[in-house]
C-alpha cells in the first residue's frame, strides 16, 4: 500500500506542479491584490472615517471611545508587528509539542501497564504487545488517508520546495495540521521506529501559515508573499527547536535542511522564535514538576576537567567514518524499499485494494521482533526510544565492570543486560535490527520522521565502539599522574550525531547533540565525525530529504554538491534550449494558434520581430489562448454582424473604420469583456487541452463551437462562483452570451470557418494581455555556476538567453537540472558535459560578442533588410561560436 | 592623528571605490582570460605534450617517467580540491594564531617581569609600566602606517565590503598581511584594552587569498572569482574560530557579521576548516604542554545538575536589556569620538602632523590610570585581559565571604580585592572605566578589534549583577529540600555574551560564549540575554561594523533592519533616476562626447534608438571614451591623410570606398589597433580626467593633441610595461607612431579640427567595444524590498530599469541607500517614504502595464513614427503613473 499510495502522491505531486502558482505569477497576482486593495482604500474607507469619527465625537463620552478607538488601532498595529506573530508561534508550537509528548508518553505507558499487567501468560502478553502497536499506526495511517494525505512522511522535503518558492497545494491548511498532529500521535504513541523532528517543522510551517491567516483579520500585513516565506523560514527553525528544546542546533538544522541561499536577515526571526519555543517547553516540563529547573532533554553528567584523550580521536573518527557509509546505506535502503514496493506490480496491484494492509503488516513484524521475551531481549526491545537514549548516553561503563555488578542501581538499564549475551552482542544485533527496521518504518504512509531513530542507531553504534575502547584500554590511553577512564557514553553522543549528520546531510547535528545533552565538552570529537561522516555520505549518496524529492518528484532544484570544478567551465550556451517559440510584437493571431500547437511552454517570449528577436517581454500561455479565444469569441462575431447590418442599412462605411471601431470597443474595457476573460481562465485550466490545442492540425474550423461549448460550460458555473454584488454583472453577463449565442446561430458553420480565417489573419492587439515585462535574463557566457546561484537565489522557474537583447535561447529547471546531474551520475564520478569539449577549440567570447553586435549594427545600417526569417533562423548565427 | 589617518583612510576608500574593478567587470575579466588560456592551450601545449611523451618513450626508463608525470599531475589535480585548501588554511591559521597568542603572552609577560622586579621604586615602577605599552603601541602604528595603511583597525567591515563584491585595492596582499600581524602583536603585547577577533577575520582572509594565489602556480582552479568568494567566506570564519577555538560560533559569526545571503552550500567549508583550525590550535596548546588534553579556552566549572533557578530568568533578562543599551553607547561613543577628532580642526590639524602622537597620548593616559599601585588598584589593573576573564568566569561567589577569607587560594583572585573598597565598587569603577577606554582606545590606527574588550565588560557587568544577587538571595531562591546557590560566574557568562552581541547585532555570540567556556548550561539564559540585548541595540544603533562602514564611507548597501512592512510598499519607481543618459546604436561620435560630458555614470546604458528606447545592453565609461578616442587618433587622421594623397595621386576613388576602406582596416585587427587600444585603458584611467572631458564644452580642438601627449606618454612607457616577446612589437608600434606624429604635424590646427569636426559627424561603429549584453533589469513595480534583496543577493551596482524592454530608468547602490535610510532615520522612528504617498491616488498597475505596451504597439503599427526624441523624452510616459 505504500507503494501505491506514493504513487499516488507522486502523481499529485506532479498535479499541484502543474496547478502551483509560481513566484512570479504570484508576485503579479500580488501586485494587482494590492492595486485593487489600494483602490478600494481610495475608494471607501478613507471618506468614511471621518464621518465615523464625527458621530462619535457627536455622541455622550466622546472622547473615550476616540481614545478606545486608538487603543483598538494601536493593538492592531502591534499585532502586524514580526515580534508578535513569532512569540504567538512560539507559544503555540510550545504548547502543541508539550502536549504531544505527554499524549505520546501516556500512550507508551499504557503500553507498558498492558504489557506489565498481563505478565501471567506469555501469548496474551504478546497479543498486548502486537496489538497496540497495530492499531495505532492503522488508525494513524487511515486517519491521515482520510483527512489529508499531504500529512503523510516527513514534511522536510514539502517545505525545501516550498521555500524555493514553488506552492505546494493544500500542505499549509488547517486539515492538513490537525491529520498530522492526531496522526503523529498516534504513530509515536507505537512505540515504532519512528521520529517526531521532520513532521514537527511541517507542523510549525502550518501553524505559522494559519496563524497568519488569523492574524490577518485584525490587519492587512500578513498578505505579502514575500514576508511569508520569511515567516515559514522561522517556523521550520521553531519546528526543530521546540522538538528538541535546542534553539540554536534548531536555526541552524533547518537553514541547513530547506535552505539553497538563506538571508541572514532572518536569522534572528529564528533564533527568537525558537528560543522562546524551547523555553515555554522546558517551562512546561518545570510546571507539571517533571524537572526541577530548566535543563536539557537528555542530560549527561560527563566529567568536565578530562573529557576525552587526544589519543582517542582516531577512534571518533571512525565512528564519524563509518557512520558516513551507514548514513548513505540507511538513505540507498530506504529509496530501495519504496522504489521495490512500486515497481512490484502485484505487491502494488494488492497494497493498492487493501490501502491499510501494509502499515499493520510493518508493524506486526516489527513489534514481534521486538517483543521482550521473545527475540526482543537480545535488542533491549522493552525500552522506549526515549529510555534508549538516556540508557545509552549514561555515564557508566558497561563493559568493563561485568555487567552485573551495578546495573541494579537504574532500572531501565537493565534492558541492555541479557543472562544469555553480553553488551556487545546485544548492541550489535540493536543495531542491524533497528537499521533495517527504522528504513522500513519510515516508508509506512502515515506522519513520521528518520531522525530519531537514525540518531538512536547513532547512539547504539557510538557506544558499541566506546564500550570496546573501555575494554580494550580499562585505565584510559593517558598514563601520566591521573587515570582518566573511557567515557562510553561520550562515544554514542559523537556516534549520534554522526549518523543523523550523515543521513541528514547536515553538520548542525552536532549543535542539536550539544543543546539535547547540555554538555558541550566533546565539542571536537563531535565536529571532526560529523564533518567526516558528512564528507563519505555525501560523496556516496543524496541527503534524505533530497532523496525523499527525487522519489516524490517534486520540482526542486539538485545542489551542486562538494567543490566541483567542472560547473565554473559550462555555460548557459551548452545546455539552453535554441529551438524556442516564441510571440512576434506584429504577429497575427494565426501565428499565435500555431505558437500554441507547437510547443507547450508554460511562458513565451515576446520578441519585437522575427527579424530583430528583441526581447520584449514574457507572455504566459494561458494569456496567449486568452487573446486568441477572445479574438474568436462568438460575442465579437456576433459584434461584426451587427455592424454588418448596420453599415448595409444606410451607413456604409469603410471596412477599416469598422474595424478600427472594433478595437476600440475591445480595449475600451465593455464590461462583458472582463467579464468574459476572467472566467476563461480556470476554464482552460480545466480542460487539460486547452481549445487553441484540441483541433487537429489541418483544421481549425472546431475552433468557434470548442468556444461556445466552454462558454456555456462557463455561464453554467458563473452564478455559483461569482457571489454577493458580481452576482448581477455575471447574470446579465450570462444572459448576453446567450443572446448572442441564439443570435450567432443564425450564421452558418461556413460562416463562421470564414469569418475565424478571417479573424486570425488579423493582427494581434496585445493591449489586453497581461506581460511580464522584465523576465530574467542570462547571457549565453553564464556559467552554469552562476546560472544555478541566480536560480536558486530568485526562485526563477525559467530564463531567457540574450545576446545584446535577442532572445537566443531558453534555459528552464528541467535542462539545469538535467546539466547538473549529468556531470553528477549516481556513484559521484564526475564525468565533463557533453558539449564543453567542443567549446575549447572555437573563438574567444568577445569576438563573439562582437559579431552579434556587429550583425546588429549593419542590420541597423542597412535599415530593415530582412535577412533570415522565421523561428529556428537565429540557431545559423550561433552555430559557429556555439557547438 | 587619529582623526587625519581616518580621513585619509576615508579618501583613500572613496579613491578604491573609483578604482575598484567591480564583479561584472572582474566576470568580464575573468572571461577574457579564460578564453585567452583556452587558445593558448589550444595553440601551444596540446600539440607539445604528445611529442613530449614521445621524447619519453623513447628515452630509457620510459614508463616509469611516464609513471611519475601521472602522479605529479594526480598530485597538481588534487591541491586543487577544496578541502586541501581548507586544510591548509586551517593549519596555517592555526599556526599564526598560536604563534601571536604565544608572542603576546611573551610580551605581557615581559611587562609583569619588568614592573614585578623594580618594585622597590614607584616612580621607576611607573615609568616601566607606562613606557612600554607606549613603545609598543607607537611601533605598531608606526609599522604598520610605513609598510600598509590598510592593515588598521578591525578588518571585518571591509571584508563585508568585499564579500558583498566590491574589490578593495590593497586588502588582501602580503605586505598587507605582514604588516596586519606584526602590528596586532606589538598592540596586543601593549595590554591595552584591544581584541584580537576582527583582525583575525582580516589576516585569514589575506592568507586565503595568498593561499590561493600561491596554489595556482600548481593549476588554474584558483582563478575563478566565485570560488575565491566562496573561500574568502570561508576564511572569515576561520579566522573567528581559530582565535577563540570556537569553530560552530566562528562559522555563525563570520556569516552574521560578513554575510546578508548567505549559501548554505558554503557552510561545510566553513566549518570544515573552522574546525580543523580549532583542532589545531588546541592540540598546539597540549603539545606546548599548557593543557593536558583539548578543553575550552576559559573553562568554567558550574555545576552542571541545577545550573540556574526558574526565578533568576528576570535577573538575566535585565542584563540583556542593560547590555543593548551598554552596547549602543558603546557603538555611538566610537562614532562620535572619531567623528570629534576629524571635525575638531585644530586638532585634526595636529595631529596630521604628529602621527604618532595620538596612539602614544591614548596609551599613555590607559596605561597611567590602570597603573596597579595608583587608581589601578581599585579597577583590577594588573590583570590582563585574560586574567580578567578567567577570574570573571569563576566559580566562587566574591561578594557573600567577606573577600579576604577564600581569596588566597587563586592568586590572580587577589587583584579584584581592596583594602580600601569592596569588591562592587571595584566592579562598578572596572567597568566605568574600561567602557570609555575601550571605545577610545579602538580608534587607535593600529591593527586592533573591539570585540574582546566589550566581552569584558560584558562579564564584568554579568559578574556585578550576579554578586548583588548572590548578596540579595545568599541562599539561593529555590527554597525546596536543596539549597542551590547563585553562581555569580553563570551571569558573568551572560553578560558577555550580550553585551558583545549588542554590540556587534549578532546571536551568535551565545555560541561562541558555549564554546569559549565548555558549558552550555546556561543556554537559555544566554540566548534570552542575547536576544532581548539585539533587539534594544538594534532598535537604536547600527552595529559596529557598519558603524565603521559609514564612518569610511565604504560602498556597501545598509540592511532593512526589524521588519520595516513600509518597505513592502515603496518602489523601484519612487526612487530611481528618470533622467539619465543613454548612448543609441545609431549615434554618431558628437553624441558620445556630449554624453561622456554630462554625466558621470561609470555605465552607460546603450539603446536601440532615442525612439525606441529598446535596452541593449551597457557599455563602460573607459569603453565610450576608448571609442571617441581612437576615433579622433591622430593615427586615423593620418590615415586619412595619406588615402587622400594616394587618391590624388591618380586612383581617385569615391569617398564612400575610403571610408569603407578605413572602417575595415579598423576593425580588421591590424598590429597596431590592439596595441594601441590596450595601452590607452590604464593611461586613461591613470589621468582622472579622461581626454574627452577634459577639453571646455566649447573647444574640442585640443582634443587631439591631448590625446597625442597621452600617447607619447604611453609609449615611452611601453617598453618597460611589455617585457619579452612583447617587446619587439611595442618598439615597432612606437616607431610607427612616432613616424605619424612627425607625419601629422604637416596639417595645421585648423586642420585638426576641421578633421575632427567632420570625425564626430561620423555613425559611432561599436564593433570593438566590449558591450555587457545583459545588464541587470528591474520593472518600475519591484518593490524596495525586493529590490533591496536582488541587489544583496548578486552584488549588484546598478540596475536599469525598463518596462517591456525599454528603458525608463536607473537604480543605483546611491537612490537604494538614500531609500533605506531615507525611511529608517537616525532614531529608528519609521518615516513613510516621501513619494509613496503620491502613488496611492492613482491608477492601478496593470493598466499602466497595458499602457506602455499599448504605446510600443502602437508604434509598431504606425511603423517609425518619431514621436518623442531626446534623453528626457520618456517621463512624459511615465508622468501620469508614477509620480
Amino acid at each position: 500500500m505504500a507503494s501505491e499510495s506514493e504513487a499516488q502522491r507522486a502523481l499529485q505531486y506532479e498535479q499541484t506542479l502543474m496547478y502551483g502558482r509560481y513566484t512570479q505569477d504570484l508576485g503579479t497576482f500580488a501586485k494587482d491584490e494590492a492595486a485593487r486593495l489600494r483602490l478600494q482604500e481610495g475608494d471607501t474607507p478613507r471618506p468614511r472615517r471621518p464621518s465615523e469619527l464625527l458621530e462619535y465625537t457627536q455622541g455622550r463620552c466622546a472622547p473615550c471611545r476616540v481614545c478606545t478607538l486608538q487603543c483598538q488601532r494601536f493593538l492592531i498595529s502591534k499585532v502586524g508587528e514580526d515580534w508578535v506573530f513569532l512569540i504567538l508561534l512560539g507559544l503555540v508550537m510550545a504548547l502543541v509539542s508539550w502536549a504531544m509528548d505527554f499524549a505520546i508518553a501516556t500512550c507508551l505507558q499504557a503500553q507498558k501497564w498492558m504489557y506489565g499487567g498481563l505478565d501471567t501468560n506469555v501469548l496474551l502478553q504478546y497479543m498486548a504487545w502486537v496489538t497496540y502497536p497495530t492499531v495505532l499506526i492503522t488508525f494513524s495511517a487511515g486517519f491521515t488517508q482520510i483527512l489529508a494525505p499531504q500529512a503523510v512522511g516527513s514534511g522536510i522535503p514539502e517545505m525545501k520546495t516550498i521555500l524555493r518558492g514553488v506552492v505546494l497545494k493544500e500542505y499549509l491548511t488547517l486539515k492538513t495540521f490537525v491529520a498530522k498532529v492526531i496522526g503523529l500521535t498516534c504513530a509515536l504513541g507505537s512505540g515504532m521506529p519512528l521520529g517526531k523532528e521532520g513532521p514537527f517543522v511541517h507542523i510549525a510551517s502550518m501553524c505559522a501559515a494559519l496563524l497568519s491567516r488569523f492574524l490577518s483579520l485584525f490587519g492587512g500585513f500578513y498578505e505579502n508573499e514575500a514576508r511569508n516565506i520569511e515567516m515559514l523560514a522561522a517556523a521550520c527553525a521553531v519546528g526543530v527547536g521546540c522538538c528538541f528544546a535546542a534553539p540554536i542546533g534548531g536555526v541552524l538544522f533547518s537553514i541547513e535542511v530547506t535552505s539553497t541561499f538563506f538571508a541572514v536577515r532572518n536569522y534572528w526571526r529564528g533564533f527568537f522564535a525558537a528560543t522562546f519555543s524551547a523555553f515555554i517547553f522546558r517551562v512546561l516540563a518545570v510546571w507539571n514538576k517533571d524537572e526541577e529547573t530548566i535543563t536539557a532533554l537528555f542530560k549527561t553528567r560527563f566529567r568536565l576537567d578530562f573529557p576525552f584523550d587526544l589519543q582517542e580521536l582516531p577512534a571518533f573518527a571512525v565512528i564519524g567514518i563509518a557512520s558516513g557509509f551507514g548514513g548513505a546505506l540507511f538513505v540507498y535502503l530506504n529509496r530501495k524499499i519504496v522504489q521495490f514496493m512500486r515497481r512490484q506490480k502485484t505487491i502494488n496491484r494488492f497494497l493498492m485494494k487493501k490501502r491499510l494492509l501494509f502499515p499493520a503488516l510493518v508493524t506486526l513484524i516489527i513489534s514481534t521482533l521486538t517483543f521482550p521475551p521473545g527475540f526482543g531481549q537480545f535488542m533491549a526491545g522493552q525500552l522506549t526510544q526515549k529510555d534508549t537514549l538516556v540508557t545509552l548516553f549514561d555515564n557508566q561503563t558497561w563493559a568493563k565492570q561485568g555487567i552485573s555488578d551495578e546495573f541494579e542501581y537504574l532500572g531501565i538499564l537493565e534492558a541492555w543486560r541479557n543472562p544469555r549475551s553480553n553488551v556487545f552482542v546485544t548492541l550489535v544485533v540493536f543495531i542491524l535490527m533497528k537499521f533495517w527496521m527504522s528504513a522500513l518504518a519510515t516508508t509506512i504512509p502515515v506522519p513520521c520522521g528518520a531522525f530519531m531513530p537514525v540518531f538512536v542507531i547513532g547512539a547504539a553504534f557510538g557506544r558499541l565502539v566506546g564500550e570496546s575502547m573501555a575494554a580494550w584500554f580499562p585505565d584510559g590511553i593517558h598514563t601520566d599522574s591521573n587515570i582518566y577512564r573511557i567515557v562510553p557514553g561520550g562515544y554514542a553522543v559523537v556516534g549520534a550525531a554522526a549518523l543523523s549528520g550523515a543521513v541528514t546531510h547536515t553538520v548542525s547535528t552536532a549543535v542539536i547533540v550539544f543543546e539535547l545533552t547540555g554538555q558541550i565538552s566533546h565539542i571536537l570529537p563531535v565536529m571532526i565525525a560529523v564533518i567526516l561522516a558528512n564528507a563519505v555520505a555525501q560523496s556516496l549518496q543524496p541527503s534524505l530529504y533530497d532523496s525523499i524529492i527525487r522519489i516524490k518528484k517534486l520540482p526542486y532544484l539538485p545542489e551542486l554538491g562538494w567543490g566541483h570544478h567542472e560547473k565554473y567551465n559550462v555555460r548557459v550556451e551548452d545546455i539552453m534550449v535554441r529551438d524556442i517559440h516564441y510571440v512576434t510584437l506584429n504577429c497575427k493571431y494565426r501565428d499565435l494558434q500555431q505558437v500554441l500547437h507547437s510547443t507547450k511552454m508554460k511562458n513565451l517570449p515576446l520578441v519585437e520581430s522575427a527579424e530583430s528577436m528583441i526581447l520584449l517581454g514574457s507572455i504566459e500561455r494561458t494569456q496567449v489562448g486568452a487573446l486568441l479565444s477572445s479574438q474568436l469569441s462568438p460575442q465579437r462575431r456576433l459584434m461584426t454582424l451587427r455592424q454588418k447590418v448596420l453599415s448595409e442599412d444606410g451607413h456604409r462605411l469603410s471596412d477599416s473604420s469598422i474595424r478600427f471601431q472594433i478595437s476600440t470597443e475591445t480595449s475600451s474595457g465593455t464590461p462583458a469583456r472582463p467579464a468574459l476573460r476572467k472566467p476563461l481562465k480556470p476554464a482552460l485550466k480545466r480542460v487539460p487541452s486547452s481549445p487553441p490545442d484540441s483541433p487537429p492540425a489541418g483544421g481549425t474550423d472546431h475552433t468557434g463551437i470548442a468556444l461556445k461549448s466552454l462558454f456555456c460550460a462557463n455561464a453554467a458555473t458563473e452564478p455559483t462562483e461569482a457571489q454577493g454584488t458580481a452576482y448581477h454583472k455575471a447574470k446579465r453577463v450570462r444572459i448576453s452570451i446567450v443572446e448572442e449565442m441564439i443570435l450567432g446561430d443564425k450564421m452558418t458553420p461556413a460562416e463562421i470557418l470564414e469569418w475565424e480565417e478571417q479573424q486570425l489573419d488579423q493582427l494581434v492587439d496585445f493591449s489586453s494581455a497581461k506581460i511580464d515585462p522584465a523576465p530574467f535574463q542570462l547571457v549565453e557566457h553564464t556559467s552554469l555556476h552562476k546560472t544555478h546561484t541566480i536560480f536558486s537565489l530568485l526562485g526563477l522557474d525559467h530564463a531567457f538567453v540574450t545576446s545584446i537583447g535577442r532572445l537566443v535561447g531558453m534555459v528552464s529547471l528541467k535542462e539545469l537540472r538535467k546539466a547538473i546531474e549529468g556531470s553528477l551520475t549516481g556513484k559521484g564520478v564526475k564525468v565533463r558535459p557533453p558539449l564543453a569539449s567542443f567549446r575549447d577549440s572555437t573563438a574567444s567570447t568577445t569576438e563573439a560578442d562582437t559579431t552579434a553586435l556587429r550583425q546588429l549594427w549593419d542590420r541597423h545600417q542597412h535599415h530593415h533588410m530582412p535577412r533570415e526569417a522565421g523561428p529556428g533562423g537565429d540557431d545559423d548565427d550561433d552555430t559557429p561560436k556555439g557547438e
